[in-house]
């Protein structure tokens, strides 16, 4: 797999990760409200910024990179989430296990991209270590 | 039309702006680029505090909003973007478009809207004003 | 009814519903009481901003406003608050209800304040929008 | 009237009135001086950027704003200032009586522009407000 | 006296002292008008951080506060301010004499305070100096 | 007692409490756990710049401080903490008694201090109620 | 010629500079649009400040400063600009040739200045700098 | 004359402006209190900032500044000041005073300074401008 | 003594400290140099801060502070400073001597001033904590 | 050794360096004080920071962290510092080592981490560097 | 090659980067100078803070790092440039393949630095991405 | 000399300046490492500002300014520095002189540039006193 395809691939799930998140922040009922709708602003900055990076260095590499709608629909890897009203408890583990889906999909990139091109292949390790903690700090929530 | 099938209608329009300006901003080429690369992030910032007002009065109005790419795909009143790499010329045209047509979309539904909530309909009016600025700064450049 | 009469009778409730948001900020006790209790201070904020811009509305149209602590005891349409502990699960059902209460009250008086005067009938429109969204936090969170 | 005819003719006043506010800076004379000094460049700054918003909106709509001295000369709806120096009372009362002048002729045009484009007719108001309490705040300080 | 009798007497003077600093920051009139218009802002500042401060610790000592409308009616021990506009120069007086007798209430409540409970004896000096220095401030200028 | 022994036991208190808040900080688990993470880390703050004072309160003493872990592990008067993960609603008990065992050891201290130097027990009762009012809010989180 | 008189000829072309650089920032036409749009409102803020600095040195040499709309169309010494759609092309050479002629205005004044007032010699001297690094930057961008 | 001598004159009449203009902040009675009670704090403020650069520029020169009380007593060229209340009248023209002659002695000095070391030349410039600013604020609010 | 013949006599103190601390900020040499030019200028900013709490605090009970060059000389408790160059491992002793001496001073008057005013009790008290600390830090770095 | 093993090592060398650096803030003696004390206060702060964010890794791998004051005594892997005074030059030298010891300690581990989980061998990477660079500065000021 | 040869030679490159980029913001001429002249300087902040930290590594490994005009002149690895006008189309070019050629050297030696030490190879991955998302910039905007 | 000429050799000694001052930052070596590392990279700071002051009013004056290092080597009027490590203590006495010699050989040029152009004139002025403060700062220490 090229460089830019395996970072094509992040793009998407990265573009998806922001929407379901904003999403979620939207739509969340239930006790412990505030801390979550919070932390989930967090997480729609962290994975704006990160994508931002992505493309941007596919760019660099002079092929175009995609980021709409439309290939996100058709390619992401996290799966869909409702757009009904989202329990409190429900969008910890959903939100949790986007995340850390999301981070193995990166992981398992990073031998193939990290051989071709050093520079791509440390950008994925920084954005995969914050997605890991971002998904921790759901898991020990939900604990 | 209700109040919240009308805001909804906005909330998909907006977050398909964000979306489409980003895409322009990583694929844009040529002479101008950077005056239109830093442009279009001040319209990708514009779009992203519109649509968190209006998805967050809808869910005010106890209705699910929805801001996922899938119901971007199949509302989305403001037509495709090319994925592929964007003359600059080209990106003043199609975004200035585009930035018109959320504008002309959101003056059709003002009036039923304030009729019924004068608060969304305050909003409403407050967001497409952005949206015409955004549209003459562009259109002024390629006049 | 004048305008300054409106303005006069919002101006009351938004004093009262400062009072009472720092009442339950310091009288909250229960699981969940740090979240509530940082909403609480958001919600002084804002009805403290909301204050001053209405009183100095009303002092603009040549009324001595009023919004001493004998006004409010007389003339607040958002009733009393327990002056004892207050338990956390509680206090977002009270606080959301007075929130949602002082919105009602301002909707009603909206037509006949724009008519005579589209500024200040502008202002409360404003107003009553950011009570609601925090109704809303507040009843997302008890649902 | 046209909504850019009923603008342009704000904008002159709004031009005219930082012109004078600034001469009135300059030439302020005895007791009381320095809150005068000072609250004159907060009125300075309203009257700049209100211009601003002004004037782009007109461009918005496809019409060349003019706000040059000749223009400002030739159709100012607010008077004339004197050019020597001006005593602190005088001030107060001379520009208190412009900024309610320029509100006044403001809200002449509210409804007719409100009617043809509520954008603009939303914008007019917000100023309207402004003006009308820094207008207060003068005539208080001399009751 | 027990030391949360004392906090709460001393709170319900500070909220007092902070609508009544509100109520004459909005209806003042003359000659002086911004300059105490802007203090008087600073005192809303004062009294509203130092009733927080003594609500809570009345709170870490167990004991509910009370800072509501109906107790600041029946407790207060600074008296009655005029509902309508009020002369710059009367305000200078009465703000001055308001500020003064808060503090000596508190100073007759010091040595009681300081022998049961030397944290909260700390707390009530620091906030008469502050009162005593604004009074100062409106007494030179009075002079 | 020397007023440098009371303020090093002092000292070695405040240095644990630093480490076991950051400790509970890390291995929180259960739900409520953003609220007290966040809490948390403002013990660690306070702790910290509380212990940086009363240490160079003693150096300007003559005495040498001594805030190293051997001096913590012998010396602390608060008693371990678990190093598993630890359940929310424990660790609101565990450290609203840690915090308030740690004011408890330094008030009784403070008489003999203040007598023998009232600018070192002028800091003592400053830290106390600082630690206090931290106590207090553990404690209303979990009545 | 007299200092003042000199200082005065110079602020009415420098309010006159502020007003057109505002004129062109609005009805900017063309490619390359927004770099010069935003370069016009650094010459608008430049000119703004030395023209405050210009009149209060003048004040402070006890003579009235005028900068008014009239007399800025009789005495200005810098030419009239377009009240119609400006293109960018043109509009580089227009402002370069505006700054420059200011600058050269300034020049000839700066020995008779200096001789009989050397503060106020220094001043200009440095807004004369000023304005031909903006001339500078907009004509290397029309080489 | 000396560059040093001269400076070191400047630096004693700068040393003595700070101090009287603070004696004059805290001693000031009568109407307009506050208004002058902050403006005297900017004069300590631009007179410290001035007293440090030409200390400084002195000891580049390798001569030792001295701006101890005692030289400061012995050499200044302004004059004493009341150490009794000041009523804010006469805080007015006793201040003006004080600045101008401060200017003026300054003035005195540039020429020889100027042909020995253009640097510190300059320096006093722009000193001396700063203080006839000062003393035109002053002047026109006691004309 | 009364309590502001005390608080007289600290102004006095202070007010000589901030002038000999900025004296030898200017004339000192050798290694260690720009260590200590930096901390004196913290010196000169606590004992300025703290002059104007004392002298507002004088002038809050209705006597005249004096803080002039004059009454320094006169009265000062804390010895002169020589007027040349100073080596750096002198300044340190010196500087160390004089910051003890003055809080020194103010220790001797604590008592009487805290039996009659413990509002100015307890302001002494920080001050002379602030004054030790430098003082131990110069000690420190001399030892 | 299993990464969370590794990070735990990590992790104490962090805690006690962090402790380690304080304790010769507070205890530090001679010429050179102020520098060193400064630095050291940054040197704090890069441990707090690095020791938090491998904590909160370890978390993120599901392992309970330990850096209480009880782990720190019997794993650290830096050795003991003198708790009495210690001599400026002499800190140069045991901070250096114990700074340089820590990355070697690193360095140690960063293979085998890196193979196992590259997101934490970056993360020990980047803390390393700091490390070195902190120790290098001291060496450069002690050579 | 040893590490520290390495970092050196990557050192001079990025030394003469910062100056011919700041020699290009000069000398530009031509349409679409703003958007140049503001990137170039973006790229002198890059380049600066690139060669502090490499010059500082080395260092950190007991090397004498060589930053000089000298040393720059003779092992410069990426070309001269003009000293007169350069026309913007150009200067994209010029720029463009430095900053390439730049990075092309830095990942011809990453993999020997990184196998002797992975902490400086870090360091130089994330320089080469920074340059490599420069040239794109710079490429993009002259397609 | 033209006045371009005498700017360009001010340009070349100044970005000469930058360069030797960071190498010392760099290079430093002994007791007293951290002052003198901090206050040389103030030196960089000022003489970065200066060197782009000067390159660009020669490039307004038409004249296109060269600050490559190829010119720096031919032409600095400063002299070289070590390459190798450098003693604390010998780059006092290097960087004073350097600093010395550069404003020298400012001052023999300012007469020549004041009488042809005193813009220039004046801005060389201000850089001679900036670098001449700094010599005096690194005099002082090591007298």
């Amino acid at each position: 797999m090229s460089v830019t395809s395996a970072l094509q691939s992040v793009l998407v799930d990265l573009v998806d990760l922001s929407l379901q998140a904003k999403q979620a922040h939207w739509n969340l009922q239930g006790p412990g409200f505030r801390s979550l709708h919070l932390q989930l602003d967090e997480i729609v900055e962290i994975t704006r910024v990160a994508s931002d990076d992505v493309a941007e260095r596919i760019a660099a590499l002079n092929v175009a990179p995609d980021g709409t709608a439309g290939r996100v629909m058709s390619d992401s890897g996290i799966g869909d989430i409702a757009t009904s009203w989202i329990k409190v408890s429900d969008a910890y583990d959903i939100m949790e296990s986007k995340l850390q889906t999301a981070s193995d999909n990166i992981k398992k990139l990073i031998e193939t991209v990290d051989d071709q091109d050093p520079l791509s292949g440390d950008m994925l390790i920084g954005i995969a270590t914050d997605l890991e903690k971002q998904a921790w700090m759901l898991r020990a929530a939900s604990a």
